[in-house]
């Protein structure tokens, strides 16, 4: 495998779309903002949807499938979201193709298979999925609802980036329905949690937990908390919402139910959501100009075994010790595999699997059976070094567990050494410029928001929880500020 | 829980609609011919991918994921496909809302948004992943290509039922690449054997093994291998379909490999996919007019445990020994549900779990606490006993197998007793008034296959595989025959 792909420090945008088709994670379709997942990558996201699958179960959540269609009229009903929908829908307007009679073999759109009303595909499924529970929710006693959601979504982006910003994308949403505030609040609140702890335990990636201004709402939203997280190139990613609705669905669609005194309510709502998107973040947090980096925990693959041999024979004689040592680590619960494709060379092999992010490789040739032997790498220092078999796989557990603790630890150092507090204008553009998160004084408007978008392309990512409240002045306007918020460049 | 619903002898039909709304199954949705699959329902559903999802990996398979849209030129690209799928294809042509000037508050198409090209929902992904897969295979190295995809499609069908046909359905569609037609022919038939044996061992339903006539093949297919079960009422239904597709794919989307002498192919390929069809064979397979009745092997709950009480006091002794057998039996690998609602009677429970098919119920109460026995009930053949807590566990583990295969062959003694080997057209029109599966010649011509079917409505189901070749004579033609098909009416 060539190493033939931009390093990070020369164009790290070209250096991630590389890496995305060069590790075989995803690839352009034919289709206009539309990717194809790779097997590769698809693992990768089993293993991320399956973790997370695991945590909505244990939270009392359970799964359900929603039309992907949503009528135009049901888009309209909540105000606020649709206008933050309605300019990125693929609308469906007619039902069935006919053969062209100007054309020969070719296809046109029959003019008599016209929708009365236009289906828009989901671009989130508040809308359908509202419009369902107002026919399953009449009492307190068929609250809460706590559903889930996995699905694909389109929205219809003009610039587009593998796994980052893409038309149609893979994501899960959480419903639910609540009989008060306060449930529900809780519950956005427990997501939020969920989320982050899935962020930072399983990808390896910190993240700061907070609450989005008003102008960066989920369209519908009364709140929407957030987890950010901040890439290596000081950009920051929005890896996750968790929206507290009010009771703005329920009224759109009249979803009312009878408390415990016997009066009518409209009920509560919150949404949550993540994405394919973290397959970028999880590329962006971690890897290295050699490949990708993946954490332990979401490898598909957390050891691939490289044989090195001359001869049939010594290919026979290393193949053995390395199911060997496959088997042992199997039984400690590590996913390996034993890559003895006779198609390639090991120095091939290792270019690949670095390429690819496995955590640890072992290579094994006649020598090492001699002394008992086996080389280990690991792929997030690049470190060899050389072990003797026995015991080897409570060695490699215990590395297994020290890689995803450092690559955390890692990223965490970054994200600290690139957060800088600031108190004026000057220092905000200095800082910016050196990339990062910027605690800074804010006066509370969105008119002033909106001047530093325009000015530095910089968003408030949001008010992080438990702020510290502290008297301060906004940077550009000067007026007064109670705490300061973080501020970035984003993805 | 009510039993307001028809019984089978009164409404085959309708007492299949009011089960899976009576069950939590699924339910209509305001978008037409689209379902809500109800998270009762997507949790056997889950069941079914998950154990699917293994056998595909098993095989050799991985899986990716590719774009919801076709667009319409590579639909167009293989004729027979083409022609198969017009008909019924949801076609996005336009990307953005807007304000309506007209009408305040609502939206509209915005005609600037007009595709070039339009789009089509995928009814079936060949066209798009062979136009992908032609990036991907240059050489014999890069084959075979097994890859499977979890979707949904869109077939805009006219009459829909709930799981047997709706507009869009959830469903994997597997797509292969091969070197040699051998190689692919092998691949047809080992996913039908994986569908033959997940029909079997999991759903607990019988299955024939076949092949299509020509005129019920896939669009776009050389050769379709099925399985088709016998339904309670008489009616067959195609429970999964493997499809090989010859060079038909690769030569519309120029997809070529150099072989290992070098010289230039068309790589060969196969298709197969089962769907959220098969929930709908689940419950015409085994479910009486009480409701649903699950196989154990994909039953969300295998055992439920319900309390019976008087008095707090007595819930409490009784919830104590509930939590302990739940205990037991989740250590003997069974799933249990403790169904403490207090919301609810007892009756009302039972019939509940009745409905929805948990297969094995266990009553308990103050009395049972006094002599150590519990009260248990079998979904299938609604008996009750009395036993022992001593030893449920293994009485339970035991019962639950009976179960699953007593209904494996409750439904092929079924079967048997319903197919129905005919010599003639009278004693046709008979055996079709009765239901079943007919064994009878036919003179191999698309003709009379297509005569029999305007005439009775009944179709070739398949030619079963190692069919018994036997003279005979055509029961509408009286030409000559080598070999009985099977017909039937069917869903």
């Amino acid at each position: 495998m060539a190493k033939d792909f931009a390093t990070r420090a020369e164009d790290y945008s070209k250096w991630y779309n590389d890496l995305v088709i060069k590790a075989d994670l995803a690839d352009h379709s034919a289709v206009r903002g539309c990717m194809v997942i790779k097997p590769y990558g698809y693992s990768i996201w089993e293993k991320m949807q399956a973790a997370l699958d695991k945590m909505f179960k244990d939270t009392g959540h359970v799964n359900a499938y929603f039309p992907l269609f949503v009528p135009k009229s049901f888009l309209e009903k909540e105000e606020g979201h649709a206008e933050g929908f309605a300019k990125e829908c693929a609308v469906v307007t007619h039902y069935r193709l006919k053969a062209n009679p100007d054309k020969k073999g070719s296809l046109m759109v029959d003019p008599a298979s016209k929708l009365d009303e236009e289906l828009i595909i989901r671009p989130t499924s508040e809308a359908i999925i509202w419009n369902t529970y107002k026919g399953w929710i009449q009492s307190y006693r068929d609250l809460p609802l706590l559903i889930n959601q996995w699905a694909n979504v389109v929205r219809w982006e003009m610039r587009t980036r593998l796994f980052l910003r893409t038309a149609e994308f893979l994501w899960q949403e959480g419903h639910t329905a609540h009989a008060t505030k306060e449930e529900a609040i809780e519950e956005t609140e427990r997501m939020l949690g969920v989320y982050a702890d899935f962020a930072e335990n399983w990808l390896a990636m910190p993240v700061i937990r907070g609450i989005k201004t008003a102008s960066e709402r989920f369209a519908g939203a009364e709140e929407t908390y957030c987890i950010e997280a901040l890439m290596q190139d000081g950009k920051a990613l929005q890896a996750g919402t968790s929206h507290f609705l009010g009771q703005n669905f329920a009224k759109a669609f009249d979803v009312k139910f009878s408390n415990k005194e016997g009066k009518l309510d409209y009920v509560w709502a919150t949404s949550w959501g993540v994405s394919t998107r973290l397959m970028g973040a999880l590329i962006m947090t971690h890897s290295d100009d050699n490949g990708l980096v993946l954490p332990p925990r979401l490898a598909p693959f957390q050891v691939v075994i490289v044989p090195i041999y001359k001869s049939e024979e010594e290919f026979a004689r290393v193949s053995e010790k390395a199911n060997e040592i496959k088997k042992t680590l199997e039984a400690s619960g590590v996913r390996v595999k034993y890559d003895n494709r006779d198609t390639q060379r090991p120095g091939w092999k290792f270019a690949e699997h670095e390429m690819r992010g496995v955590p640890v490789r072992i290579a094994i040739g006649p020598k090492d059976l001699d002394s008992g032997t086996v080389e280990l790498a690991r792929r997030d220092t690049l470190e060899k070094q050389s072990l003797p078999v026995s015991g080897l796989d409570a060695h490699i557990v215990k590395m297994l567990d020290d890689i995803q603790q450092s690559l955390y630890n890692r990223a965490l150092k970054h994200r600290e050494e690139s957060t800088h507090r600031v108190d004026n204008w000057t220092d905000f553009e200095a800082a910016l410029d050196k990339g990062g998160f910027i605690m800074a004084h804010w006066d509370g408007t969105a008119e002033t928001e909106e001047a530093i978008k325009n000015k530095t392309k910089a968003t408030i990512r949001c008010i992080p929880l438990n702020n510290v409240m502290e008297e301060g002045k906004c940077i550009l306007t000067g007026n007064p500020s109670k705490q300061r918020v973080l501020f970035a460049r984003a993805y």
